[in-house]
């Protein structure tokens, strides 16, 4: 597997991954009907700094951003989104790419990670829990999961 | 006092004070450099119902914004920015229009409101926690405060 990060031509490979797992309407709080042209400016808006991981046949299988959760003063805390192609879970890019993004965060001076709104059914808490997030706090009721109704949303925390 | 929502021509009112706020560097995760243009474009940005208190000559005293939170199937949680004239502050404005917010997000269809960075040495934590927020958690040393150092951001929570 290649970690790197994208070019502007990598997003064809990103979309469909990405458009399957917003339009599921179970992990991410954004609009499932998101257009494709509204998608990349989510995922690739100026200021974030985007990676794919590519397998070794060198298909695209999962991508993430980091940005600054907050301006100004508390710039220094990072956020991040994070896919992994459905079709190729469990097979450790997740855990991988993850690692990955921890540690270029560090490099790139952010004191610690942020996550606002992790879906509290999402399997990828266990994921975040293991590699030493902690839950800040949870926004009870927040998401109408697809599946499961009114679910929470954690606030995940990691020093870096 | 008149709370209503703002027009178009009410922002040359609220800059000025915006400007100190966020200058200041104690409250807002905002650079606090923000441009003219810049702050009007992230206090007005379409999708946000913005407010004004005027007082009874007609000043413009405080303002705020009601946006959602989230978006897809999380849009339901609102969110809020809030600023009083510091010329003005203990004479009743921000918990007048504190309380109007509330009652016009929940009139909206918000099932609870959200602040996701409340700088926790601002006065403005016991407004909130005083109109029945609590703290869901604090993302410790998160915010360079110009006069205390590094302090925690609260994020509230209070169901509508």
């Amino acid at each position: 597997m290649l970690i790197r990060e994208a070019a502007a031509d990598d997003w064809p490979r990103i979309w469909p991954f990405w458009q399957r797992i917003v339009s599921a309407g179970e992990t991410y709080a954004w609009d499932p009907h998101t257009s494709e042209e509204d998608a990349r400016a989510l995922w690739t808006a100026p200021g974030k700094r985007v990676y794919v991981v590519e397998d070794d046949a060198g298909a695209v299988v999962a991508s993430a951003y980091v940005t600054p959760n907050y301006g100004g003063p508390a710039a220094r805390i990072a956020n991040a989104g994070f896919m992994v192609d459905p079709d190729r879970s469990g097979q450790g890019f997740g855990r991988a790419l993850a690692e990955h993004l921890l540690a270029a965060a560090k490099a790139d001076g952010y004191r610690a990670m942020v996550f606002n709104a992790v879906v509290e059914t999402n399997p990828a808490v266990g994921l975040w829990t293991s590699l030493g997030f902690t839950i800040l706090g949870t926004v009870p009721d927040a998401y109408e999961h697809a599946r499961h109704g009114l679910v929470g949303l954690h606030i995940m925390y990691k020093a870096l």
